[in-house]
């Protein structure tokens, strides 16, 4: 399988603001830090640049709570208005219950707040939303990055999320570009001749969980590479890790 | 943070048999392939070979399927002896239903079939079961590499487990030693000055999910080094990592 895999903390990288173009920005901390990409790596972005550069920054006050988000008031952390940002965000709740609202997006993913984050967002008022389609935002990344910097790149778009039965929570991919985000063995042979049947890796989000190391939460770190693993290319995009209903036994 | 990390497969680790000694076959494989230790460095160690070397191994046929066995079995992929065996594995069922069985081990830890595992053993008629402790477990293979190499390393003992939600599965700590398995950014300010509330990232679940992309499934790499990421030193272990039933949403 791989050599030796490598991960890069992308340091540099200054305050993002909408309409800011974040291919050059990470070009330019990538320069500034003696780092050439090289084809094949594979950069991982949180989504929090992400969103800001494309401007999924949105002001709670604006909002008129509804019901439902002054109910989750009463008992969250947040308030009233900034719970009714989660609800547009979302199409479904999942579990409301002491104080936490999961809800499942509008893309698919269920998460903590529909993903709405109020952290490391400069001015305090504004909170960030997930980009409207993660997927495309990292092949539009890959592609400035192509364009720009003539090197071909994987783009993983990362949050920070949850899990039901495990305390704290990972780094997990909400979009991927250029990279199959899934490898499977299925129906390989292991070293016995046993054939496996279930072995489906979900890389994309152990990549984003392994950028997460170099990123830390307060440190400025939004962007990292992986570089020396050797993927699948592949146009699938993280949507593909979102697990189908009727698949799925924990709906 | 951290500066760059590097993940190194540990390579040339040949079949493990009941009474081996692990720490002396790592520490071989990694002389073989010019790798020396270095304080700091985190080892991570799949489930599989620390079960064989325990002796965690069991022949279905020796077990008498109970009914639920053969309930089991009548939807599922293996036999009704295998299923036999997951339901002593477990002290509750979480979901029975399509031919997939998920339970809770007599650990604490949810995954399809207890973490009783045909693939990679010999011969085909035997099945590894999970280390009794694998926090005990990593922690006597830590002592065993200070005592032989004279190096403090952190070890994790990882294996692969599938997700409510999504598809594809990730590696995670189901034993640890050495290292704080939770990293806490409660109560930091952000570079904005805002208080973060949540943020506690489950570390050893990501430097065991960077481990698996050296591993791969089929190419017999059952150990890996995450050698530059700077951690807590801890004795908590992995089973910091299970949620408390009171504290879990998704039970």
């Amino acid at each position: 399988m791989a050599e030796d895999i490598r991960i890069l903390p992308v340091r540099g990288i200054g305050d993002v603001h909408p309409g800011d173009d974040l291919a050059s920005i990470i070009l330019e901390a990538l320069a500034q830090h003696g780092i050439a990409l090289e084809g094949g790596d594979i950069l991982v972005v949180t989504q929090k640049i992400v969103s800001k550069a494309e401007g999924r920054l949105i002001d709670p006050q604006t909002v008129e709570p509804s019901h439902m988000a002054r109910m989750a008031a009463l008992h969250g952390r947040k308030d009233a208005a900034y719970y009714e940002v989660v609800l547009r965000e979302s199409r479904r709740i999942v579990k409301m219950d002491r104080g936490v609202l999961i809800t499942e997006t509008h893309h698919g993913l269920i998460c903590a707040n529909a993903g709405v984050d109020e952290s490391n967002v400069a001015g305090g008022q504004f909170v960030t939303l997930l980009p409207l389609d993660p997927d495309v935002s990292a092949a539009q990344l890959r592609a400035a990055i192509r364009d720009r910097a003539g090197v071909g790149v994987a783009v993983i778009i990362s949050d920070t999320f949850g899990r039901p039965w495990r305390e704290g929570q990972v780094n997990i991919a909400i979009g991927a570009a250029g990279i199959a985000p899934l490898a499977s063995y299925i129906g390989q042979a292991d070293a016995y001749g046993y054939t496996m049947h279930a072995s489906v890796l979900a890389i994309a989000d152990e990549v984003a969980s392994a950028a997460e190391l170099v990123m830390g939460k307060v440190d400025q770190v939004p962007a990292a590479i992986v570089r020396g693993y050797v993927f699948e290319p592949s146009d699938a995009g993280a949507k593909a890790l979102i697990r189908a209903p009727e698949r799925d036994l924990f709906r």
